[in-house]
């Protein structure tokens, strides 16, 4: 059943809508008073990611708050990694960590994809206890992370700067890392179907570390798989196509070739001019971004010029020919915790007035 | 006077060569034993880059160890603003710091670009130091930041993660980031226009954060200012024309753009493919790049084959039309403290002997 305000379904499927919908990647966190005092009831983060109660509560908040045009399931790309026994824990101060990393020929034999009705079951339940919150009012969106960047973190064993462990890996063992990833796409498109099952309206595949590949290792390793998790997933769901979105940080270059996965949108950090983006990919995907993350922290004022230049660049969607293209405004990234929660306000509004302007 | 060995000047004009020169961006560095001896003596690294004797020393220290076809001045980006009077220190564990930041109206004021040859004396010492210790064998490289690029260090005093102060004065106060840059662009020519009258033979500019701007911002605050430094160098000096290289890291989007710049030569991060940034301004400039660091860290097997793909992807420099387009091998970012020297012989070994093979 479409949700009441559809308009980020119908900006995601090219279709006309009256004004440009908006959602902030991260927009359930660390910025909002709320999100913190929930996070210290619960004690942990990962106590907070595992309870569908709490991720219910925390995924409402900003949508209670603001007047956004969608809600996602909150929870963490590093999920599946640990539903198949990695042992994920959070260090202070050094983010996570994976007990038992991904590093040879043995630890890749180990490995299964998950069943996400077992293992990620707090998940699906959140998902559905989610629905049930929104009441329809927005879609939830749901997410997974992309094999390639799943398997940085399996590999590093954590974050990393220069991703040394797993660059090894595909420059000296490229079909043991490939024997990884294939794994990985069993999980992600299981994960991401199971959250379409439970709920979720619209699915978004976060290739976070993309972007530090070289051309030809994104095709290989991040480009093929994400293909195939996208050939995998079930698009249409309790009568309605269920969009997919993915979002190659710093993948400016392959915006061509991303359209061609088989996803209705992408994803675009703040480097790309989107009016640039939009001739090259326009006519065949929606596009979703991108606001400098960093506009936020310098206020309300620079914050409403900015998001009204990235509007001007995409422009009015409608084309000389009479067709429609497609835009979801975003961040180019997630929202800092330090943003004041003052300032997403204004941006929220002027999206939507000055979006509305724009196509009268 | 032209060195003995001026492949790497040619690549860069664009003449024919009998094979790809080959140097490494921070090639003197902590991945050599001899480095570390040296800078154990100097005491710290800030007294290793003051002393023209010990720059002396670890800029020869690559070129004795590896038949390179390039030597570049070692020293820090940081040198112009330390000399503007910020106070550079570094912090161990944290890098470098500036004791007074430059983050308002009367700081900006306060600036002035320094006299090269005053407070910058140590390092055109080192160049001239550094050219007798070469006798001319291959060519000495000089170099600076780019305007952008040390403004983002001037302001937020140090490195960053989001570099959300010197974002918010480009959101908020352009006018006064454009002062200060402007206050950048003559002290960046003037220090370059030193270094070449000291005996730098090739001068580069190292635009390491220009990436992590917006389209517009790049346009207006990076490209615009190395525009404006590049129009203001000694090009020719003591008979021989002085090749400029611009090096935006992550700036692959941008390369039409950098070449129109009036560079000689375009550096390219790994990201993006060598053979697509030829076809698409290697009529006008040559290329630097592009092999990525990590590789180094997987050994000599694999950077070896990758080596070769960055030849292969670039192709034999001569032309359907008889013309020839240049290419200078190098790292797309700086070689690791990590790496192991042996796997540099077998990188520059490969670079020399398999780029002769592609011109047979």
């Amino acid at each position: 059943m479409k949700p009441t305000n559809d308009t980020l379904l119908r900006a995601l499927l090219r279709q006309p809508t009256q004004y440009t919908p908006i959602w902030l990647m991260r927009q359930a966190g660390r910025y909002l008073p709320e999100y913190n005092a929930t996070r210290r009831r619960a004690g942990s983060f990962m106590a907070l990611a595992k309870s569908p109660q709490f991720a219910t509560e925390v995924t409402l908040q900003p949508v209670e708050r603001y007047p956004l045009d969608g809600a996602i399931l909150f929870s963490d790309i590093l999920t599946v990694p640990d539903a198949m026994g990695l042992g994920l824990h959070f260090v202070e101060g050094e983010g996570p960590k994976f007990e038992r990393p991904v590093r040879d020929e043995a630890a890749v034999a180990a490995l299964a994809a998950p069943d996400p009705e077992q293992s990620l079951r707090y998940v699906t339940d959140a998902v559905r206890s989610i629905r049930t919150a929104l009441a329809n009012r927005i879609p939830l969106i749901g997410f997974s992370g992309s094999p390639w960047t799943l398997a940085c973190y399996m590999v590093e064993g954590g974050g990393s700067e220069d991703f040394h462990l797993v660059k090894s890996m595909l420059y000296t063992r490229p079909e043991l890392l490939q024997r990884l990833l294939a794994v990985n796409v069993r999980a992600v498109t299981d994960y991401l179907n199971a959250q379409i099952r439970a709920g979720a309206q619209v699915v978004m595949i976060f290739d976070t570390w993309g972007g530090v590949l070289t051309d030809a290792a994104y095709r290989s390793f991040s480009l093929t798989t994400m293909r195939q998790v996208i050939s995998g997933l079930l698009r249409q769901w309790d009568g309605e196509r269920v969009p997919c979105i993915v979002f190659t940080k710093g993948g400016g270059l392959w915006l061509e070739d991303i359209a061609e996965t088989g996803c209705d949108a992408v994803g675009v950090d703040w480097v790309v001019d989107l009016g640039q983006a939009r001739a090259r990919i326009g006519a065949r995907c929606a596009l979703q971004g991108n606001l400098d993350p960093a506009v936020l922290r310098a206020g309300s004022h620079a914050t409403v010029q900015e998001a009204r230049r990235v509007l001007d660049a995409f422009g009015p969607p409608r084309r000389p020919d009479g067709g429609v293209d497609g835009h979801v405004f975003n961040l180019g990234h997630g929202i800092s915790q330090y943003t004041d929660p003052a300032v997403v306000d204004a941006l929220v509004d002027t999206v939507h007035s000055y979006s509305r302007k724009l196509r009268a």
